[in-house]
């Protein structure tokens, strides 16, 4: 009888940490959690490191004035390095720096991220079972400002990311050609 | 005798060997030594993990239609989240990452590096020992296109850097404005 209570309680926690381990390896494959800043209303936390991701590509958007740096974590960097970005693998992710522009002010045709102007960090998250219900397989977030306060309410949470992005649907949702490298 | 031998010649191996380890570190405080691209005129050779480094800012040069990505290696990159970046610290090497500009085919009004037309890699290496002679303590090299061909002759190894890069002399010849993270 002890035995057998022994033995249940065993099985039980080696199922428990069994499901925690691939919990914890399903998460950590598409952002590791943080806990300074809230997530998005569709559960989507913040990728901690993305500061220090390596660089995809950069863009200047002439017509809202603002200059974008676009960063990869390390499954997205590979693959835009080997060139297998349509579509991008699962646990990608794509991450947006957005500043308003600003003249060099030493160089005045030269336009560049104001510094002191963020206006949000943007992601797009793969993972085409976890976001098949929205119809791309991206997960969709933005945090606004240096509070980096996130995006949406109850009336739009994703629907504008999406929408916006509707005519590089044949590009797996995205706008960026990574850079390529000698 | 035969122990006087053998004390000489432990003495040099160990003052070879520390002669080696010095040269060693002070090397490596600057760049990596790539065997693949030619080192320039004034001897400086391409860092060699310089695709992996992390991004400054970028900008968008309109007088002769081109994107820059600048990135930092890892004592810039801690400059210049310090905002300790004038004078950038000995040790810190910036690079430029130079395309043709070009219109996203689906946004006309975002300006993109043309991943097909990389012009040229420079870099800025700050050692104000190594590279006093110049008056800047910075070392100045280029490597153009994607056979990373250097940049430079006897007539012109770095002054034309130099000359575009005065009016900048008093934020430590960078024109660059690192960006400032959340």
């Amino acid at each position: 009888m002890k035995n057998n209570k022994i033995k249940q309680i065993l099985a039980a926690s080696v199922l428990v940490s069994a499901l925690s381990l691939t919990q914890g390896c399903t998460q950590k494959s598409v952002e590791k959690r943080t806990t300074k800043v809230k997530a998005n209303l569709n559960g989507i936390s913040l990728p901690e490191n993305y500061k220090d991701w390596r660089v995809i590509s950069a863009s200047h958007r002439i017509d809202n004035k603002t200059m974008r740096i676009i960063l990869g974590n390390d499954i997205a960097i590979k693959a835009s390095r080997a060139g297998q970005t349509n579509p991008w693998p699962n646990g990608a992710i794509l991450g947006k720096l957005v500043y308003k522009q600003k003249q060099e002010d030493n160089w005045p045709t030269a336009i560049a991220p104001n510094p002191d102007k963020f206006i949000h960090a943007e992601f797009m998250f793969k993972d085409d079972k976890r976001f098949a219900n929205n119809g791309t397989g991206w997960g969709w977030a933005r945090w606004l400002g240096d509070k980096q306060v996130p995006y949406g309410d109850k009336n739009d949470i994703n629907q504008s990311c999406i929408s916006c992005h509707t005519p590089v649907k044949g590009k797996d949702w995205v706008y960026t050609t990574p850079i390529k490298l000698p």
